[in-house]
């Protein structure tokens, strides 16, 4: 089987070196080109930044050029960790080019024609591609860090009980803001309750997402959220407290039940076998204990009882740079090519 | 100017080494006697415990020997900051020894006759005491750490708009758990998302705070609260993040008026002069920044904004060993004094 | 292949879980018998603990039922960990019934007669369990988690240039000091100067470890070592800065050179491919970054340059709970089956 | 009395931000201009920074404008705050122009004709500025923020009993490293063994500091120092580990002695009653309990016992903004000004 070539945009951030790791030794994907700014151009990938990643480096990818941010026939997909300073033109110019652009840049998210997807919860919302106007080339998004593991909670609620209202608090982690990101002289010994741009992002988001595609076009889901957004001295993992008001009565079991039978293991290189685990014990789930399980990939629901405002509450947890970024990006990338809207056929 | 002669039970603990380090040069108190468990008994203060108040202990305080939680004629009133194991009744005792017993402990909260107060919110229900049963002796509680900055935030709405509900997530500091408390293994890199009997504390404290004193009785306020509690990486200060639906409309220019113009200097010994701060940065307030404000005894909001859900969001922080806990309790006693609930005359 | 039943002592403890954590799916060894102090006992092993690793706990172990400290013909092995106020008496008795104890407490470290073993630096003391008294049983230990990266470090260069003198000064992680452990009031935005014992054990085990088996005995390492301990806010990963007076002269080549090519693999089931790294980036080795190489078994050194007081001087880490205690044990395990010490053989 | 018009340089900047809030209600000095870099020039202060100290910024410096770092008639000194690129050149421009200038920055502090210092250890020192070339104008500098503490425990050994020897092993804050300094996702959870630079200073200043004022000449102490610097997730507050090996015999209590007597209050306003204070409790000091003593200008000594390698060894603890920086430069302003450096007189 012959590994499509791939190009990591912004290799040298918190996002793209996530992507590295995640993609070294993929079976379907080979990091054939990296890009990152002007400062980084022409040094070899390991003395253009320092690797931060808890797994070794491959000597491989260590001493590979870094390019340009332009295209080239030596790959295939483009994995776009750019800051959103720079991410809207340059995705726009490789997707021109015939790349397809797998971003997790905030900037092309709410474009109409592309899709913001989770495999797990709209997988069907790739379809937009084909109303892009980019030949070969497209762009596909996935949500913001915070919105991935709340998508993917509530999920299965709008399926089944239908979903009016949410109140999100988060309590966000330091890799959440790239790198050097926070100053640690602000966050030990401390809480912000302030994080620019992510509470406007919690707010609408989800309602693409979890939204219905109809011909071409996503109709919003019809739900209002208000979100609270902190940012706390935690490494990985954000953690969230969630309040629903749902349009059907439902008791606690059949909620539980509802989150833990809705997803299916998608088979993907990259997906986790159970995408979303409920923990019965009312300390869980919490960022140290809970973020690395599957790889990052699941995501972690606890505490499920009555709101005495709303119907339900409930504590969430997501590894943020794996299943919130980096990781649900590249099972973006595997759906694509499981589905066939990629030419290139893995043989 | 005689001192009256004072006690702290539960001494050795969290709260006992700040109702000892606030009543050190205290104009109007001196402490005269000391208790703890039994297994500090005979012991020097300064053996039976470690010291891990910021401010040194007085060579006399450290030099006291600790006693049983008995009454005696050395002192007059008893600051409680003993745990809610064996507090319910030693503090009965206590008052009916005819001592004034100032506790910040769950016990006799809710009870009919205890008044649960915050001098700048409730100072009135002080009069409740006259329905106790005790000759001489009385009970007065303050409420629960994360209850005082919520009512005191939420007072001058209650007072102009009136309340009808309320969503609050805290983020608390480790030192609200007391001594040991948390271990270091569970919240390092970590939240905790529970702790045990605080939601219930915050749900039903605020509305007998705010409510209204009518005849011998508590009328309690009537709004609906949900919350829920989390544990973090501070030491000190609990930050919460409030959603607040208003009886009348109100422009935040209103809400931020009310909020600042609401509250006097007590002008006691250990009030502050600006109870309540409003700060306009929306990255305020913040535990490390503004905990020590007024000497820790101010409560600090930020970040007031739409709620899409409710009507308002706010953010609110109050450092929750002092002005949640052995402050305010020491402020509860100095307005009983000023009010003359306690028969010795300050001379 | 049959595996040998073992035994954990002390299974619900920090080091006892990373035991039984450790021992799932081990090739050679099964737990069949978990035993911890009376307040566990009769109870399943979920239900007495809280769970703290990072990796689930099987169902098959989560329903064993916790048995008290005595021998029992269900096992072969017991692995300890037991808190050093009661394992002296308990891994006796178990010696004397025939057992092979794996301890990681302190008890019989310095017993002349018992082993303390680093498989890879002094696997040959092994050989002291001869002179034991025990029929069948025996009693075999691991250094201090201090110790333990230390000993790793020194004996390439013990064994190239000999060593005459060390200063070493430690950061240690808050795992080492167990469960609950360390006050997060006491170590959030702090250090601690001090850590009861360590210093004693940093100066005396490593003697013993780099001692030379002559006969019947251990003659110790002619050395004099300087310890200073100090507990850190971090997780796990004990770091230290190690200053090293050399009996011959060397350069820098050379010493990175011998600790490098020092170590085999030992190709036991637990044993690290490459047991100890060198980091040439001088921000290098850190506990976040390098404690979980090679599963945690890895000791890794950074940072070597000219002490002006000694002769050199480096960085040093190792994983504390993995590397310094459980693991080392385990691997202690592994070689005295290889080694044939233990009856039952792996067929 | 009229104060002493003065300027701070590199105002918006962590040590700029202590030198105003320690310049605060100053009875000598009163800042009357402010200057930072380009990009902060003529906006007004709050508008050019974050406030990021722990008492609040008082309106009157709030709303001055950040001015060009070019000296002017409007101040007689001039604190200096500037990092170290731009340091050399413009404190040099200022001390030309007839400003006494009183820096923190490492430009000059081993010029020949420069003081290094500490007004309790060696304020003799300050006699060299007569040395220097410029006419009325003068650079006066205090030690790297590790050094001091250091030499403050020093001093008084070297008095006694001289030193030949010193090995220290920090643990600093990150504070250290100005704003914003130390990443968060790197601290978190972890000790970095690097701080670029410092290790030199450490092992250099304290020569100089020790030194002995000839003629016009500083004679450096002669001892050999081994220095090994690590950054840890502490806010504020450096601790280091200190062995040391005297000229002469001492047992324990000679040294304490020596250490607690040597030192006596300054009578400056900024001065502690006691600048160095031994502990008895062999857990102290520690960064979170004893940083903030005398305001943060008390250095800290504990657990004094014999070293195995040198002769004895202690922990230590400084303040590292005020103590170590910003607090060591006004007091070394004051005791210009008491001597009769500074032309103008306090009248």
């Amino acid at each position: 089987m012959k590994k499509i070539p791939v190009c990591v945009l912004g290799a040298t951030g918190m996002v793209g070196q996530k992507f590295i790791e995640l993609l070294s030794n993929h079976p379907w994907f080979e990091i054939t080109f990296i890009c990152a700014s002007e400062k980084s151009q022409g040094k070899k990938y390991k003395d253009a930044m320092i690797w931060r990643m808890d797994t070794p480096l491959s000597e491989k990818i260590a001493n590979m050029i870094i390019e340009p941010c332009v295209p080239s026939n030596l790959f295939r997909i483009a994995f776009s960790g750019l800051d959103s300073n720079v991410a809207g033109q340059i995705e726009e110019d490789f997707a021109k080019s015939g790349k397809v652009v797998i971003s997790n840049s905030k900037n092309h998210r709410m474009d109409q024609d592309v899709p913001l997807v989770i495999p797990e919860v709209n997988g069907d919302h790739l379809e937009l591609v084909k109303t892009q106007k980019y030949k070969n080339g497209m762009i596909v998004t996935n949500p913001n860090c915070s919105v991935i593991g709340l998508a993917m909670a509530l999920k299965p609620l709008v399926d089944v009980f239908g979903v009016e209202k949410i109140h999100v608090v988060t309590m966000q982690a330091v890799s959440g803001a790239g790198y050097p990101g926070v100053s640690s002289f602000d966050i030990l010994d401390n809480v912000i309750p302030f994080i620019s741009g992510e509470e406007e992002k919690v707010e609408t988001e989800p309602l693409k997402i979890l939204g219905t595609l109809c011909n071409t076009t996503i109709l919003p889901y019809k739900m209002t959220i208000s979100a609270h957004c902190n940012r706390v001295a935690v490494v990985n993992g954000h953690m969230a407290c969630v309040s629903v008001k749902l349009k059907k009565n439902a008791n606690s079991f059949d909620i539980v039940q509802a989150m833990t039978s809705h997803y299916k293991d998608l088979e993907l290189p990259s997906s986790p076998k159970v995408p979303l685990q409920y923990f019965e014990d009312e300390r869980h789930p919490q960022p140290k204990l809970h973020r690395n399980l599957e790889k990052g990939m699941q995501v972690s629901v606890g505490r499920l009882r009555k709101c005495p405002l709303l119907d339900w509450k409930f504590a969430l947890l997501s590894h943020n740079t794996v299943r919130g970024a980096a990781g649900c990006a590249l099972l973006n990338a595997e759906l694509l090519v499981k589905k066939g809207y990629i030419k290139e056929v893995l043989k």
